[in-house]
């Protein structure tokens, strides 16, 4: 395939961890060209004045964001802003034919009112949310392969439904009992200087927050009672980690039936993801580390049954800025051009 | 008090990290003086040659481990060692007049069926055991006052039953439904050289390790069930977090009475422990950190109730080295010496 | 002696790593006690809602700064407020009886020139500058026993300073060879949100920053050529590490007399330090870890010299926020008020 | 290019570190094929026992050492062996017609009477030694194009020849003022289990080691004095750092001509490395973070003057395991064979 033939990339909201994640992983991505930068506080910037280890392989200026320029530099547009800015400018970039990709909260909600319950933000676009597919492959590929306009999940629902949609598709366990006890490194928080991220504070230390009210805790349920058929309720727990990358989800929950032991529980896993190339199931007795995910769009994923208490126990680790973030977004690119899933991916971390 | 009045306390095992914390915490005791220090590999040595930075305020030999010299030079004795040694010089030093604080799972258990199953360790000095007291102030004082042979708690099991002591024996939730999910920092490892402690591998990841089958759980559930008055199972899921110091639970558990708010629960908690100078609750909306305990014998704890799902969260931090081993050791001698509880201990951390 | 004789002390800026040092030291100081809190953005909050792991041990709320109502309720100021504003109120302190120490760079300079063109702030109270003290102890401390205002020293002159003394003291070096090279944790940059300082950011990683410029090269060179008798000019390059805490200086000088060895250097430093009580000179072969001073008041000094190249390369390791800030500040108070140096302040850390 | 044309690789000594990046490098590089893992203690086990994130990649068995079988089964060989282990298979390998990259030091001196002082091995292999080739391409490119034997350089060498060279090169500097002070990640260590490199004793802190005599002294000066045609003595200190990989070195020298500007050096730094894909030489006043080369070949250099001392200070950052170990040796693979230097080599890190 030659360069004329490559597929015009822009993103917005360059500046930030999930921007450079996207033109670190955009440039080397076979089928693409980023052809557009765009940023708010940051225009008028080179790129590499914000993250100078890129000067010697990307020099492009920060633009400010204006849907009509964009939509005549760029066939796909990736929205990596806060939320409640992406729907403002989507249904503008989706009218003029480009594709969109929204990393924000903004397009994950099939139902606008939970959306404005968590966000606080009043909208009206009924029409466009309803066109918006849910960007997780695993469970929405073919959805994804058709659609203009991706809602990219968050990274704690990423992880969190990656480790629970076996169970909850087979019915395998009481939806009221589970509980997600979740861990992330600090770059969740963006960035974006805020006391309590500061190496001083957050190294050697470890805290919860938003406990039973993060939000994301609709979003998970959102998707959770999608795969049961039914409502499902999570007790949902984040906790903020001393180190850069990184996400481990830890999921309690009931088994229906007792009688069902670990191997079962694995090869069904391995039946669920068996043509996902980005999740491995785990052997028999071996615990995921979220250090085998950084810098890939992987997923790895443990079990564990406790014929004790009835419980199978459910670890799953990926790199919140790639497989919970911008690598996934690639992903359903690749599903939406028909490309190879992996196209452009990185499959394995530099270990240690 | 003049020096003469001084007790004299020995340290076997003082080359690991619960011996340096014993040694650093006992030099400045008001009441007591070292006069032994004993190992077995690192017999010989000096102590400052093991760590440097004690040069300038602490000289010291360690000697071979002989009950006899120990008795004659000791009238207090911590046990810093691997489970499975400590029974077999504890019962000399007390016939001889010793008092005992052992540091290890040989003296946790009253059951010693139990101690036997988890630890691999056969043993026949029933006596002995049925004479030792679990060395958990908050929850035993008044035994620990009048004993001579302490069994001091683990790390997991004091953050863990630190957490969910007033729930149980207040009869406020569904014991089945109790699961913990611990972080750690890597000293719990001790100063033992495995590739899995490394920086190299332990930075920047976490994982969790012992799934549904750890042997402090057994040790939780015995004081669980002690303090509920019948048989508690828990779920109790320990990782390995980025860290040297600190450890953090989260403790869930469904309400029986589910019209309990959180402000009940905090009355309940602080009036539990109204009298007990190192457990803080924290106020409403405030979570813990483990980094507010490093270097102390205090245990931080929040409560949170989800109305949504009639859950209670409840959070717990501590120093794992100190309240969840040493200091604690120490609090339980200045109780049974009718000391000030706090003598001795540091009550504030060095922050940040 | 009774509470009723305690030293009243108050502190400016105490919401910041400084002040928190200092409340948290001078809580436990058995000859004074904290009457004031000032602060200008923090005015009004209470000191434990900005560090709640103090909510058990004190509440104060902080005030808001008036020199008329510091001077009524305190016998001593501690100054912890960004350079260039010390220097406003601390004469009116000073005319009002108080005894002042500024952790600021204000009143560390002889040459209020020097400091002007250092710190771009023109002022002209040179007879207040002309009455402070350099608050180094180890260096001056007969003149700061009879000093009424401290110009307490910054972090990395104090480790580099420590490590030079006795080389330019006794004339061992080429005063022209000096090269200092600093690292240091990151809470040197203070409780402020910067995105440089955010975990993200500064985990794994190292960067040398200041190469050539830095602010502190001015205040080591004041003091050295004081040292020396003759103008010394010095290399100083502070490096950012991945760490909270802590401070490794390693300098480098070329000997005046290539046949000094290692051990005559360490007599020569044994004999400067031998009444110093917070500064170890290391053994032969032993070099320094900046872990070993963690909240503590100490310096480590390591010594080694290359028979091959006839350079001596020093080795000192602090605290920053201790020996570097706070600690070294209540250090010059003990000196102030005759008590014992000692007094109230760390001696040895927990390790690991 | 198909598959069957793809050069067979075989890696003696998989376990370790070295190992892990070769496997992960060549694994994606596009003309090789791993037909063969060795390794002594590790041989028998599968490759993804030790690593299991490799798993669902990778399944490879380690083999015992047999130069016979390697050499039957492999066009090259990369050795990751201890030092003393490499040259008592190198000369078999090369006989029957193998190319080889040797990572330890077996093949680094061109003397070999300095290694056999350095690393205290007897050996009389001068016919091998000389035609091994020193692996740093961006110096001695050319030759290792024709070479058959590669003594890839250590990490502290790399760091340090890449800052130093073009002011040895071109005259610029007094060479007897040479300093290198360097700082490198634990992972530097390698996977065994020592004290020193646990997560628990080397975190939160730095410290100097092998002061004035580490082994890679001599390495560094027989290059320095190849580079400037006359015998060159550097002082060279290394330091462990708080982190997994990263290696930053702070050169300092007096300029022979104190009219030099720092703009003139840059001019000349970014002339002598105009063809070398992986260096880049940084703008006036930006230095260089280790953080951007992780997972990369990269090397970065700041430069800088400090007209006060006449020094220059020269900054260069790598990750050690990789430009400082690995992916250099992949590069020199890619010279011998011809192929783009670049061919399957990390150009840009994923950050933060």
């Amino acid at each position: 395939m030659d360069t004329s033939e490559k597929i015009s990339v822009g993103i917005v909201g360059a500046s930030g961890y999930g921007g450079v994640q996207l033109v670190r992983l955009l440039l080397e991505h076979p089928q693409v060209e980023i052809t557009y930068l765009g940023g708010k506080e940051s225009a008028g910037k080179d790129f590499a004045e914000l993250y100078p280890h890129f000067s010697h392989r990307f020099q492009r200026t920060i633009e400010p964001i204006d849907p009509e320029t964009i939509a005549q530099q760029c066939q796909v547009v990736f929205l990596s802003l806060p939320h409640g800015l992406g729907y403002k400018i989507a249904p503008q970039l989706l009218a003029k034919g480009c594709k969109v990709l929204d990393l924000s909260a903004d397009y994950r909600f099939r139902d606008i009112s939970t959306y404005t319950a968590t966000y606080n933000v009043e909208r009206d676009d009924n029409d466009t949310v309803a066109s918006a597919v849910y960007g997780l492959p695993e469970l929405y590929r073919e959805s994804i392969k058709t659609a203009s306009l991706i809602g990219c999940p968050g990274c704690y629902p990423t992880a969190s439904l990656l480790a629970i949609a076996p169970l909850l598709k087979q019915g395998l366990i009481l939806p009221e009992t589970v509980i997600i006890d979740a861990k992330s490194g600090t770059s969740g928080g963006g960035r974006k200087s805020k006391v309590n991220l500061l190496l001083a504070e957050a190294d050697n230390s470890i805290s919860p927050y938003g406990v039973a009210g993060h939000r994301h805790t609709p979003e998970i349920e959102a998707i959770c009672t999608d795969l049961a058929g039914a409502e499902v309720k999570v007790q949902f727990t984040p906790h903020l980690l001393p180190m850069v990358r990184g996400m481990l989800t830890t999921v309690y929950a009931t088994l229906r039936d007792p009688g069902l032991v670990r191997d079962d529980l694995l090869t069904i896993y391995k039946a669920l993801y068996r043509s996902c190339p980005f999740v491995t199931i785990l052997p028999n007795g071996i615990y995921p580390q979220t250090k085998w995910t950084a810098g890939t769009n992987l997923c790895y994923i443990g079990v564990e049954v406790d014929p004790r208490t009835d419980r199978v126990i459910v670890m799953s680790v990926i790199d919140n800025l790639m497989k919970g973030q911008a690598s996934q977004a690639i992903q359903c690119l690749n599903l939406m051009f028909n490309w190879e899933e992996t196209l452009g991916l990185p499959q394995i971390t530099f270990y240690p």
